[in-house]
């Protein structure tokens, strides 16, 4: 019997399923099957929860940190890391009994995150470790119109782009053009940044493998390093960073250290039912 | 403590919610949240379980139904009744063990709808009722061009286009647009129907109140008929209908009664977490 839970920060939702004796290895037909969002449990990914002892690669980390986030998109392919989905991990870990309330790092293959959990179940911050500004540049066609992209990337890679309004990104429910597309040999995160005032950004984002999504923390992250840079932002400086799915609030610090603080909800618990899905990892 | 079960016929899926004492009517904003598929659960609407006799105006079909599928749209609307929930329902009913495999019936806003469950698990067979043929037509815009619709009631209004190629019907991410709107003063459920062969149509349906979905179970049934009588096909002739989230079988008896067989999986069973949804009925 396979139990979940299912959460979300800033709508950026998942599935958690907690695999404390390292047994359970999903092939990406099985996490696709339960990511669908009308035959299965359905969710932007899913993350495993393992001892980080246990992970192949990454058993140094276990002294930094109790857990490990094995974090797989909807498609089942594997990621690096996901920031809403580490804020999930985090309380999950919390409301479980797995960790006390306080900062503890959180075991991930962008590295090991520290996260601070309130003890009152408020918003939790995340370690974003630091933004890498990659060489070349790209461009991504927006509303018929191609516009330069910013380069981050922040374990994963992202191309920023700037607009007036975020609504010129148009219903994406395709990848946006990109060029040229050999900048991008892994694929790419593309955000939509659009200016609300002071420290204030909009943004949607398409992410890899996945589509549009409401949230996606790294690029928050990514837009409102490219925003502080652009608008030559002092280190310290934090951005209110509004998202489809919700607000978060994002620091750069002098060091280049980024934290990221949003909310983290757990939704409902439950266990798949005998014969769900057909295919098995 | 709220516990639910997810299930799904031909990819509509629903929340199920038991409540055995009639003790639970949970209000729109209640049920949008349950159903919004990153917020929440996540489905195309809720099945509440509720005894036939303890609902206010059914109380006397209670004697060919124990149990009423109170049926909500995704968006908290009431709904009069639907197909694919109906097998979802009737195999929740089984699973639980509140009805024995085999022939009986189930309340709906609908009408008792008859249903046969076979003890393997295979699928589920439901008298859809008869369709009726309302005066007036009208229009419906497809890929730019005004085409006539067949109006269809099956408990639940229907507008049936037939278009070469279902793919014509666009990204339906929005309500089609229909002429003169007068017609359907309380909306309509919207058919794209192409033929695929002999006896075999293909079909993209727009709900009322959801927006496009994997199936609908009158929806299917309304192209059925309006698909047979175009053809000039005999009664008892079965169609085979393929929806973009599984394949139907309807057919219409020598007596106007007509029956629909299909799947029903239960995927998950848990229980809504604490605190959420935030609004509550």
């Amino acid at each position: 019997m396979i139990r979940y839970t299912k959460g979300h920060g800033a709508e950026n939702d998942f599935v958690i399923i907690e695999d404390a004796d390292a047994a359970f290895d999903p092939d990406a037909a099985w996490v696709a099957a339960v990511c669908d969002r009308r035959a299965g449990i359905g969710a932007d990914g899913l993350l495993r929860v393992v001892p980080t002892k246990a992970v192949p690669g990454w058993e140094a980390d276990a002294a930094r940190a109790d857990w490990f986030m094995d974090y797989r998109n909807a498609d089942g392919s594997i990621a690096q890391m996901c920031g809403n989905g580490v804020r999930v991990f985090a309380r999950y870990l919390v409301e479980q009994g797995l960790q006390k309330p306080g900062r503890f790092g959180v075991g991930t293959r962008g590295g090991v995150k520290s996260v601070l959990v309130p003890e009152d179940g408020g918003d939790i911050t995340v370690d974003m470790g630091r933004a890498v500004w990659p060489e070349g540049s790209a461009e991504v066609l927006v509303d018929g119109e191609w516009l330069p992209s910013v380069n981050v990337d922040m374990g994963n890679p992202h191309a920023v782009v700037f607009v007036s309004d975020v609504a010129q990104a148009g219903p994406l429910t395709q990848r946006p053009e990109l060029r040229p597309a050999e900048v991008y040999p892994e694929g790419v995160n593309v955000e939509f940044v659009a200016a609300l005032g002071p420290q204030r950004i909009d943004m949607r984002v398409f992410e890899r493998g996945v589509g549009e999504t409401r949230a996606c923390g790294t690029g928050a992250c990514a837009a409102m390093v490219a925003a502080a840079r652009r608008d030559g932002a002092v280190p310290g400086t934090a951005y209110e960073v509004r998202l489809p799915g919700g607000v978060l609030s994002i620091v750069e610090h002098e060091d280049g250290g980024i934290e990221m603080t949003g909310p983290a909800v757990l939704v409902a618990r439950g266990e798949l039912l005998e014969g769900f899905p057909a295919t098995r990892g």
